[in-house]
């Protein structure tokens, strides 16, 4: 995660584009590359690999970047949402049921 | 990144949830989450952190099991789509521009 | 309305592709084209009319599709949803507010 | 159409709420919505419809309040958006085939 983050702030620095990259504005990003992503999936399952791959990596570049704007650790908000998902879905009620936590039985 | 994709995989067996898991479902998945991100910035550029935060915790969660499920690093994919967008948006045409490639003078 | 949908069945009927547009693949769809409707305001306000005109066309054509499929009036459905607003966002509550419903005074 | 947005305009008014949808706005709002409609098809091909009509009538309204604002007729916008799709997809080379316009044979 490290060299990914550091060649993007490289990159950004040269172009002169951190004043684009706004909360908002990056938000704004993630939504349109997870579009491009989907995009992939639209009419059936299959897939070019190499396609998602590189959409994969637009979405993931924009999360490190609002990440790194925002000061915050993918890694360990991550393992604190998990902390919260684990009471919102008891085990015992949610296996094999794809329900929102709302609509479990 | 190792320990949340742990995480991550004992939480989704636990819950016998790999069988909704789909490279299709999780592409989908990646987008509702980024436009629940996006609900952060809805009308302004204010936003509450704790909640933005809760929401890149989602699109990284799920980003992270469909690299777990392609067997693809998210770390070697950005570096290598970086290098890509170095050919794209050349230093000299691209600085302070946020034209997209095709619309670069 | 009724001349649009005339011609998307007609251009959809010559090109066998209805069998693509079950109501899962143009929710997908109308999520996709709006990421590129949102692409047209990625870095800041100003926009290309055209290009915007172009995404809202796809968008809305998706939708038709999908109230086709469905069977469904969109100006009656839409109507409905308005009174049910009427209700989550009283008029002396939501003024000059623009909190969701759940987050008003 | 001409019902809905009237209802529309009434609503916003009396809620002082036009000064939020400006068109960017508007564009992250059909995001948002579009993203909460394929959340009904998330995990698999199974929805409820009233569920569907609620968030078809959100994406709906937003893309009624954008053509709204940028004086905009989606009618017209569609059957011109048509014309170019008869160009990009030729029937003979397009039919049964779900691929974009530039990767058909």
């Amino acid at each position: 995660m490290k060299k990914a983050i550091e060649e993007i702030r490289q990159f950004n620095l040269e172009r002169d584009w951190d004043q684009f990259h706004t909360p908002e504005n990056l938000a704004k990003s993630i939504s349109i590359e997870a579009g491009e992503l989907l995009e992939c999936f639209q009419w059936d399952a299959n897939y070019d690999p190499e396609h998602v791959k590189e959409e994969m990596a637009d979405v993931y570049s924009y999360l490190l970047m609002m990440a790194d704007e925002l000061n915050v650790d993918l890694e360990e908000i991550t393992l604190a949402k998990i902390e919260k998902n684990k009471i919102k879905y008891p085990v015992e009620r949610a296996r094999g049921n794809s329900a929102k936590y709302d609509k479990l039985d």
